[in-house]
């Protein structure tokens, strides 16, 4: 029996969350729920997206990924079913596939056409679970849905690169729960602008000329612990998900900061990789 | 072997909710535990009643719900085990259950009288979880406690109407993920005082004249999607849960506001509805 | 199959849950994976400390559990894998476990040395993801590191006592959900050290002669509840864990205040316990 996993913007309070995995039980006694993620802001679909973009991979093949954002039924809002990477995606067509789909076509897409046959005031847990367990159980995608063959792509995903090539500009797509600032430059993608100039990343006044390999290679370990000053500075990785991420080391938003409490960066905003002339 | 269901106030971030689960998989190791909510509002009965009662029905019949809020027995607190629609719920005689008995008689209640036996300092941990894993293993209730009639009810719950029956005055007894505001003005109790008339909605200086069958309603898709102004807009909902809701399309209550914050309205508030004259 | 139990500072909305969970059950599908917490303050290693020695007890024997802060590899953090008390450990050996420890001495403890097998930029998810795997399938802690004899402390977790034996100075180390502040006096030691002698705790200039064996034996039963005035009052008990803590009755952090807020305490401020003359 295939796991399914929930990333949802219901909160960690409502009832929401806890009547969907009841839902799921109540058809399918055996099966593990996993909860990716409910916190998501609501209605951020670029959130939504990272998120499964990064943890989907690391469950088995097979597994079926309920992503409740924004999912209400509407004329510009359709349900979606996707056989992607040999995991199933079951969301709206809003946006929230169009990172992953990137990365990796999808192998099959269908429009979900069972809302005859159910209500649909909660449609995750009307009409999602319906799907989840329908697929769980061996069902075909083509039994809950008519197959189509794009979906709706969100925008400003992909950074930019400028005529002469020495510019990428990027923007944040995520903030992190250490208040790093992740953005939409991808390692790859660096590496293949870059060739071998050496560099200057720049997010508002904040200047960056090294990428470092994790974060505490920023330490010098042979200066005293007694008298470093490395918690709270600001470096460049590369996240283990392969984007560009501005950190401070040893944040804390609630205490120390951030990169995003202490350079003021947050969703959206530009960051710029410049190349020096070899 | 039943699910048993959680639903406290001990937080995400406390040892509370792992140690009782903890202390669940050492009775029982093959039990499935499924959390409801761990961030119910500290001491907040009505919060609670509210969720249990939207999550509860969705799992099977025969499903064990500890509800940990305001636990600590003391001589106007004792514990209870109900079983109602072919749930069981353990939880102190605080007026938890008020709400859900409100709609289905209970089965049968019992004081809890285990307590010679097992420590108290920490009651979920101690007593709740020795109740639920009984209950679990198929022992009965009347083992573990006496029977009594009848719960502690909590105040206000239901609407008032008044005498020419042209006005009920209810009020918001919960407040969402989203920061809508539900209110105890049920749909099949609003439709039968209201028979064929039209009405008006008032909650703080904000009128309402229309329900919306669900959110998006409001929005006019004729209208190309880059002229709308319908994001941020106020309207009023059944929720999903039949409860009268004043929302706000796309709302967030960290960025763009929501109907709590942007109306300024509050659990206790009360919120209006007017018939006018056929 | 043992469980396995998560506490990390990944926070409740990012990936990294998600995805260590992910890679247990595409290693391990039949394990059963229990969140202890996920809400540790980032890199704080004494709430990690605290949290996972009031929850880890209450699991079956054979339980491993995953503590994910501040976990990156580096020349003064290595991984460690601990047998203590028949549960195990896997952790940064960066004092998370001398909370623990010095309760109960390990059985074994091993260095982690799988490092050039695997790769390390997400090491609870590359690294510990494995150890935990391998001794949920029987393995040794030999096969995954070397033995070593001793843990990195952490400084001031044990209050001092004076000379003259009148008096505990302590501090505060952790506040919890219901904003309640628990110090690192514990019962038995309280009470080795008073004897007989009645005493006065002072926190800032707030004054508590009396400790209360539970919160509500603060309240007179006997005063009609209209009458009384106990919530909100602040009092002392052991908690369940038997640490001394400074509370207030039925306290909320976000509505009526709690020990935290409203007497202005925060984790490492001084508890004083001043014993008087026989």
């Amino acid at each position: 029996m295939p796991i399914i996993t929930l990333t949802t913007d219901f909160g960690e309070k409502d009832h929401f969350a806890g009547a969907t995995k009841g839902a799921i039980y109540s058809e399918l006694p055996d099966v593990k729920i996993v909860d990716i993620s409910h916190s998501v802001s609501p209605f951020n679909i670029a959130e939504a997206s990272y998120i499964i973009l990064n943890a989907y991979a690391s469950f088995p093949k097979g597994t079926i990924h309920v992503i409740g954002i924004d999912s209400e039924l509407n004329p510009e809002n359709k349900h979606i079913a996707v056989l992607l990477d040999d995991h199933y995606f079951i969301c709206a067509n809003n946006g929230i596939m169009s990172m992953i789909c990137q990365e990796i076509a999808p192998t099959k897409i269908v429009e979900i056409n069972i809302h005859d046959k159910v209500e649909s005031s909660f449609p995750v847990l009307d009409v999602f679970v319906k799907v989840a367990c329908h697929i769980a159980r061996g069902g075909t995608l083509e039994v809950i849905g008519k197959v189509i063959n794009t979906i709706k792509p969100i925008k400003n995903l992909e950074p930019f690169v400028n005529d002469e090539q020495n510019q990428i500009i990027g923007s944040v797509i995520y903030i992190d729960n250490y208040g790093n600032v992740v953005t939409n430059i991808k390692k790859k993608f660096f590496e293949t602008i870059q060739k071998t100039r050496s560099f200057e990343i720049s997010a508002r006044n904040y200047k960056f000329k090294k990428i470092y390999r994790k974060y505490s290679d920023l330490v010098n370990f042979d200066i005293p612990i007694e008298k470093r000053d490395d918690e709270g500075r600001g470096l460049v990785v590369f996240s283990a998900s392969g984007h560009l991420e501005i950190a401070v080391y040893k944040s804390n938003c609630d205490s120390v900061g951030s990169a995003s409490s202490l350079m003021g960066l947050k969703a959206m905003d530009t960051v710029t990789v410049t190349f020096n002339k070899v």
